[in-house]
């Protein structure tokens, strides 16, 4: 590990969060409100450290997979604590461990917060923490598609060769104009997505944050009621739309945008995705229908909003899906562990991996039936072998060990059994509102302090596809 | 698939059914009670069932792995029809389906019960309802040692690679000698209960029962307190060890008969086993003692009782559990998942899958850090090849899916989430008492019809490792 070279380039990062930091700026002045000085502190302070650990002369040399994790992973935490400024130093999050988690939930794209009136804060802070979405969605894109395929986590080879789009074989060169590309496409579709709600009426402020949460599958919003507040079918719609196409593959976006309609109807794990929202959104919405709604309009609209949100790990509400039967409740927390597609800005375990390991389990039947057929597991044309049947299983089994223990550590520190696997299932799949105490209509601003790092480091791991945060707790990786 | 031979063994195993139902006659006569007529009339029942599956000729072959599937699900599913007869004819349990729920109970060592008053029960049917659970465990040890690991169930060939015991490599003639071996090692650690149960003051009958009981994991008691009922810290401590007994290897307690001391303590699963027993005890223990019990040995007592009990998959109660704190009734949860030994008569995962996964995970771990290393997953001196890795990764997916597919089913049935989850890992677990609706001071007797159909299913399933199950539900399986 040569640590000079992760510091660089954590420091680079943490100049162009001061930057991002300043687009906050104008809306302070414009609203004219005080906020600014806060904002610009933290900026400045930003830019200091980030300045300071680019002291040491640059190496002309690539990454190894080592420097690689560290930097990830790093990345993230310290954008979480030099992001958290702004809200500490202003005073509207009073508590550091608060102003972090409320900030590891933005740059997660996780979207769960303690704040229990958020249309109190000014507007610089509300467009800042929404950006941390949006930059957050940015970094995920070109992490799962650029840089964790080289490394090799979790089976995200297969998506490197499930996505022969704008993806990179080699670490160093190539990740630059792979990430442009991802990033163009990012904003184009944020663009037509802000247009969409100006076009609705919603003001230019607000519809630029929820642009931010919506394409980052964040969940943060300007209104304590979220989505719900505007009451208006077509920001639902307009909404669930969006929702659904960032938690899509990016590369298959890229591809759309090329003109090449084809391979998205082509791939499986798209179809599959879609197949996932439709089921779910028939069984609960037939469920609504008798019980809660009794109109197939408004069932259709608050039952397909809210399926949609919770499997892309969006997180914005249109309904207290609390008052929907516990069956519904139940499906909305399996979907939360799917979670969207590889390469989206989605969390939980992802659909490409669901679906592998359904395929894998029917290749295990089929080999105990007839012991001598050899049977493979495919995804379209391409052959899944075992060392990536292995990554996969692998993970899935990290996952639910974490969970358990995550769980664990929640109900030691006091919380219910329901609330202790609701709030898990809501910040290690990134989705933000969970069930129990941390449903739709609450926040996290009861957990004890100690539970918030948990749930922030819960985040953290969940985001960073588990192991890219784990190899960091391994002795083995801090040895020569 | 010879439907032939399948129907033979299964003719046989019924009369061998109906000749285990008439030694619970002798109980109905000494206490001049009159279920003897509808033991005897269900005893005739299944003799005559068997007797007519036997007009075939015989056929001098070996089975085929696919028969060999068949008849294990299928005995187990017969054995629970013809068991409930007593039941249902006497009019005890006037629905079938509760009859076919309990006995079902019985035999695949759950300890699940629909009965709201057990003690009203007559002693004969009393005593056939722990013999199902006996005969169950009997059924499981030779299953999981000697009929698996040739048909290559979710990484049931370690199991037999890891105890050079009384193991088979061929399905047909070695079995009968190995199942002889087995279950005198099952007769006679039976036999020392009854006698330390004897000499603590029980009478015979619910010596023998509770000794059914605790050597099949199984948990039915004769009594409505459970073993809560005796108050005496001696059977207490008596039924733990039994339990901590049956809930280990029995190929290690044949090698510890012979006296090699030194193989049982070479054995990582049962070190693993142990210690997790050990740990959970200290950490609930902790919380009892500071917030329930205040008082040590009463503390110890109660907690390394109901860790063992549903560790072990067992179900005993002496404490209601649910008076413990989130923390204590979650791990308790988790417990259940685990089970017991492979190779004992516990249900669950079982240990020595969980520490292969977890010891999977950490070369995964390895090989991020190091990608060029090469490293194995060992148990002992054996590495763990790929395909058995793969084997038990599969079955925690499957595992898990089932689950997921379980709550989500009885959700849509009306049960709220807690008594979802508990009523699950009860059944597809094998311990029987869960948490929620299903707690250790309430029973099944609410869950719907339906309901109790899922559940019965979801013990079959976990039972016999799941594939035993799952693949006769594959129409590549009846294809010819």
């Amino acid at each position: 590990m040569r640590y000079g070279i992760v510091l660089r380039i954590l420091g680079h990062l943490l100049i162009f969060l001061s930057f991002a930091m300043a687009t906050s700026l104008p809306w302070s002045f414009y609203y004219g409100e005080d906020d600014w000085q806060y904002i610009l502190l933290s900026s400045l302070i930003s830019l200091a450290f980030g300045a300071l650990s680019l002291i040491k002369p640059k190496q002309q040399e690539d990454l190894r997979p080592k420097e690689g994790f560290a930097i990830v992973a790093f990345a993230w935490i310290v954008y979480a604590m030099f992001g958290a400024l702004p809200f500490y130093l202003s005073g509207y999050i009073p508590s550091y461990t608060d102003a972090f988690f409320e900030t590891m939930s933005g740059f997660t794209t996780t979207g769960a917060t303690i704040l229990t009136d958020i249309e109190k804060l000014p507007y610089g802070l509300l467009f800042w923490r929404s950006l941390t979405h949006w930059l957050g969605g940015m970094g995920i894109i070109v992490l799962t598609l650029a840089i964790l395929p080289f490394l090799g986590v979790g089976g995200m080879q297969l998506f490197k060769a499930e996505s022969p789009g704008p993806v990179v074989d080699k670490l160093s060169p190539r990740i630059t104009e792979t990430a442009k590309i991802l990033w163009l496409v990012y904003v184009l579709i944020s663009a037509i997505e802000v247009v969409l709600l100006l076009l609705g009426g919603m003001n230019l402020f607000d519809s630029l944050c929820h642009t931010f949460g919506t394409m980052a599958t964040g969940g943060f919003s300007t209104k304590n009621a979220s989505i719900g507040f505007y009451n208006s079918r077509y920001f639902d719609y307009v909404i669930t739309i969006f929702m659904i196409v960032a938690g899509a593959n990016f590369s298959l976006h890229y591809r759309l945008l090329k003109g090449n309609f084809r391979d998205v109807f082509k791939s499986e794990e798209f179809k599959f995705y879609l197949g996932i929202i439709l089921a779910s959104t028939l069984v609960i919405g037939y469920q609504n229908y008798v019980l809660v709604y009794y109109d197939f309009t408004e069932t259709f609209r608050y039952t397909v909003f809210q399926v949609s949100s919770i499997m892309t790990t969006t997180g914005f509400v249109t309904a207290d899906y609390e008052q929907w039967t516990s069956n519904s409740q139940l499906i909305l927390l399996l979907l939360m562990f799917i979670g969207g597609c590889a390469g989206s800005t989605g969390g939980g375990i992802k659909v490409i991996r669901i679906y592998i390991l359904y395929k894998f389990l029917r290749t295990e039947i089929v080999k105990l039936v007839h012991p001598q057929a050899i049977v493979h597991v495919k995804i379209g044309e391409t052959v899944v072998d075992r060392k990536i049947l292995l990554n996969v299983a692998g993970f899935f089994v990290l996952f639910m060990f974490l969970i358990g223990i995550g769980i664990l550590l929640m109900s030691f520190i006091g919380l219910d059994i329901e609330t202790a696997i609701g709030s898990v299932a809501a910040t290690i799949n990134n989705v933000g509102p969970g069930i129990g105490g941390v449903g739709p209509t609450d926040n996290y601003a009861f957990i004890p302090q100690i539970g918030k790092w948990i749930l922030s480091f819960l985040m953290l791991i969940g985001r960073l596809e588990l192991f890219t945060v784990i190899i960091l707790l391994a002795p083995s990786f801090w040895r020569k």
